[in-house]
């Protein structure tokens, strides 16, 4: 992509009232715009960031066998009368808004009632089970503050996925399954080695829920891990009850903010039993189905994601989610003539700043811009049959042959 | 994909609401479900089509360098009431939402006005311009009726597209690009020799519109189009004053019912003049910014596609947009083991029948689900060294080797 020809301008100041570090960074390098406390929008460049953290995670649990599916913002109490989170004192953050034609709508915080209502129509049988069904859906939330950038928005992108078994042991079998699943999604994205496995609060039918945690200083959660990060549990359930039943205690515990990037729960019946979700067993008996239900929010992930690796110079993209993998700049007439050249045939690759700009410019913007490597070709390094190539995360710079570069391109 | 392992069912009966033929045969194939009238979920047959759609779509846009975005659903009223549009007296479609913090919110039913002033944020020199930005966004309209299918949606996928110019003379010409644009989508969507660009009532600064308009028994429609379908006219346009500025006479024209699948304006001032979307020129003068807007419904045009080739079968999806191109069915023991064994590899071109039901049954269901081909392997076509394929469109069924179902698969 050229630079010139997107409209993506590095903005000086972020938005006055933008006080949440990712907000703030994701506005000035063009990534995202704000529209109002908790909604964004996403140009060219967040656009890309989203597409490839969710290509990722299509790809991680199209590998476990799970269909993907969009099911409707637009929601008819009914079901949700039927589990009691229509009501406003049960579920505080609805949007509702009244149709033309008479009745209330709600606008989707969550899906797991039109989706266990969606399922009565196709799952009969035993043998129509286990079924695995995600989406990738915007979901409404009116929160009263949203202060967090893309951390918590109002309006925001959520993965959500929703198993369906004939029995515990099936959904037990299957819920490690996306354990492993996260566990590479959040290695991918490069927040491998800072996302734990947590212990949360559980529901009626659970004693205990598991949410993935990344620390970071901006996190709005409370964590305690062990030394070896085996162990870690959420504020809500760190008590001497739960330690005394992991048979561990306070001392080997140290606290940390972290911030929410997945959760997964085993909801059993609480869904299928009061929407009726059966099936009919091998002995022609009905049973209730088991669910299970496991969440990643997307936009809340590219928040954290450019929170995590930001410096004072600007955002820090690793490779697997950065919009592009190189800012090329051309200085003097040779340098962007070859610029040019370089860029030819790579504009998936390569964002490249052909703006009428001063080279100092350039730099701050596109570290700023933060893609994983920058390359400038001029007078100087022709000399040398070369190119200047600098890791963003390091501030490493070195010369490389175009050789050497084209391989770095192509990702050889 | 494996028949078996969808949760997608292939139902005897239509809901009782339904009475579109696009909805009634996409819900009794699986590829969407009914929430409410004008609201459908997509299953994963649906969301191949819709994706298939898009990437037709994003592929001609991006060829003339249209640059991709997301914008909000969640619409702040102040750019609306700059236009007056968030007045439901002027626009009486909206649906609208109170904020928990204090305020009311609206659903965009469309996107000029957040377009328009997100792009005041980008533009400021001639430089900057022209700029061409498009998304794919859900839209919500709050239609009193929704009896149409995915034809007329309460909540429906759109592609809207913006253009920003310096002239009159440059938005012309963008105009014509888009235009083409345009014709090749049709084209490659299968319903190139049934859409017409046609003329329509305009606005403020542009006499007329246009439209593309697909011939439908069912559309809701009525265009005059002369004999060899070079000048096609909307009726609300179509009197002695239009007639007479064009130099034609009524009785060259024929009557028809058509539905709307896309429509291109020349908006010129109608947005940026009110929400102050201004450039400074090379004589350093501020000016305003010639518009032009482009929309595609991607979910209607799947309804229209759906509805068009349809047969008393079932569907009859062109092979560009089918989400797959070949439904297989083994029938015998050693029918199934071969057909395992052609699909192995080819699991995003064929969708394979591998439930336990009955060749006659799978015969039904395939025709319902209406891909281009249907390939039978049986003792009886062993014994040949060969398979059975048959062309849902014209039903015609012959005998085709290995190898040459091989070439078919792989789209050689």
């Amino acid at each position: 992509m050229r630079l010139s020809k997107t409209f993506v301008k590095t903005l000086r100041e972020a938005p006055k009232d933008e006080t949440a570090r990712n907000g703030a960074l994701l506005v000035r390098a063009g990534y995202v715009h704000k529209e109002m406390a908790g909604v964004y929008d996403y140009l060219p460049l967040g656009m890309r960031v989203i597409e490839k953290i969710k290509n990722i995670i299509r790809e991680e649990l199209n590998k476990i066998g799970c269909q993907e599916v969009l099911l409707s913002t637009l929601q008819n109490p009914e079901p949700w009368e039927k589990t009691g989170r229509f009501d406003d004192q049960e579920v505080d953050i609805w949007f509702k808004t009244e149709l033309a034609s008479g009745g209330i709508l709600g606008l989707a915080p969550t899906h797991e009632e039109p989706m266990t209502n969606l399922l009565k129509t196709y799952i009969s049988s035993y043998k129509d089970l286990p079924l695995y069904v995600y989406q990738f859906q915007t979901k409404f939330r009116n929160e009263l503050r949203a202060k967090s950038g893309i951390l918590r928005g109002r309006e925001f992108l959520m993965k959500d996925l929703y198993s369906f078994h004939t029995s515990e042991e099936d959904l037990d079998k299957f819920y490690e399954e996306v354990e492993k699943a996260y566990d590479r999604i959040y290695a991918r994205v490069g927040l491998g080695d800072c996302t734990f496995k947590t212990f949360a609060s559980g529901g009626i039918f659970s004693k205990y829920s598991h949410e993935y945690q990344t620390i970071l200083p901006v996190g709005e959660d409370t964590i305690y891990y062990n030394s070896d990060k085996s162990l870690v549990f959420n504020k809500e359930v760190f008590n001497d009850e739960v330690l005394k039943e992991f048979g561990v205690s306070k001392e080997d515990f140290e606290e940390t903010t972290a911030a929410e990037v997945g959760n997964i729960f085993k909801l059993k019946f609480k869904y299928s039993e009061p929407l009726g979700l059966r099936y009919i067993d091998e002995e022609n008996k009905p049973q209730t189905v088991y669910m299970g239900c496991y969440g990643i929010g997307v936009s809340r992930l590219m928040g954290v994601i450019a929170e995590k690796f930001a410096d004072d110079k600007g955002l820090c993209l690793p490779e697997s989610v950065a919009p592009y993998k190189i800012c090329l700049v051309g200085i003097g007439e040779n340098g962007v003539k070859k610029a040019e050249e370089i860029y030819q045939g790579n504009e998936e690759t390569i964002l490249f700043d052909d703006r009428d700009k001063r080279p100092g410019e350039k730099f701050a913007d596109s570290e700023l811009i933060g893609l994983p490597f920058r390359v400038v070709v001029s007078d100087k390094t022709l000399d040398e049959d070369a190119v200047e190539i600098t890791e963003r995360k390091t501030g490493e710079t070195r010369k490389i042959s175009f050789e050497e570069l084209s391989r770095i391109v192509e990702g050889r």
